[in-house]
């Protein structure tokens, strides 16, 4: 019955492909406006990046600002879990253990979440939704700028250097990762996760 | 005689303003490519933001590309100089001391040029200007790795961290300060230079 059938169009309307779905479709998003810049890039971009129609993407996502609200939140939520750990009052661990810790955790974030984070670390605040992740990333700023100043008032840190100049240094150490790592088994995230730490609390010097 | 002259029209064509040259033209054009995207920027952009005509404009530079080549080439001739200088087999230092003094030599180059630093480390290759301009940075990232490795040899650094590791940490520390650092009094200059060197090589830990 099938064979005898008559043929559909040869040119079909395009339709969305089987298979792609929400979580698919903002990977290929967060890679793109890392690539081109997020106010540069469209829908129509996005659509012909994945080979869908934008009715199909549409399917699946409110537009090109909930793309980014969710990346930003997926970076947020795992940095804020781990800044919220590391500032428990009721930690047994020293704050000098803590912040060593945190900045361990950071990067394995970092390279675990390493697109969502670019895409992070390059909003300058252009819509509501950048404001917001730009809040958040201050309130991060602020915890571990007092978790610096915590360990060196327990005399574990070195307390020369303002706490939020340590901090800015520190992270930023942690940050500039996504201007070059790659998952390419180069280095394994074990040993860059090792040698920030090492670097930044025993420092480069041979003992 | 003056004030019985005939009044020139109310609205003459625009003309080129007296006192602008081709510094302060690079100057503006820099901090426009920071804020827009190099690529997002038009001569006219950069002829509105002086409040030049364009014609005004080509009387002192051939385009926009010659406005990037001259930024990347203010921040590379100077970051190439220092390192030239701390690679010199002749020096009587040793590549503990040289590399030391190159980050801190590096951290200064960045906050006094800062623009075009941060022009440079957007740089994606995008044309012939950029390739060129990655290719410099390569070769001061082998010069700087190659520099860090014999420090290691020499047992003044320590050696548990591939060289090239270690490059990509410090100098992306370094490079960090262009997303946060202004020239507005917070920190002196003389301060984050020390804060970085001591971080990167004693490290935070209190001794």
């Amino acid at each position: 019955m099938t064979s005898a059938a008559v043929p559909e169009p040869a040119t079909p309307r395009r339709r969305g492909r089987p298979g792609y779905d929400q979580a698919t479709i903002l990977r290929t998003a967060v890679d793109l406006f890392n690539r081109r810049g997020y106010d540069a890039t469209s829908m129509g971009d996005l659509a012909r990046e994945l080979g869908l129609t934008k009715a199909a993407i549409y399917h699946h996502v409110d537009g090109k600002e909930q793309l980014l609200s969710a990346a930003l939140d997926d970076a947020l939520d795992e940095l804020t879990a781990a800044v919220t750990e590391a500032t428990q009052p009721t930690s047994d661990l020293s704050a000098y253990e803590r912040l060593r810790s945190v900045v361990r955790r950071s990067v394995e974030v970092l390279m675990a979440h390493q697109s969502s984070v670019t895409l992070l670390l390059r909003v300058r605040g252009n819509s509501e939704v950048e404001l917001a992740a730009l809040q958040r990333r201050r309130w991060l700023d602020d915890q571990l700028a007092e978790l610096v100043a915590q360990a060196a008032r327990e005399g574990s840190l070195r307390a020369d250097i303002p706490p939020r100049l340590v901090s800015r240094l520190l992270f930023g150490m942690v940050n500039s990762l996504v201007e070059w790592y790659h998952a390419d088994g180069t280095y394994d995230p074990g040993t860059v996760a090792d040698a920030v730490t090492d670097l930044a609390f025993d420092g480069l010097r041979a003992r």
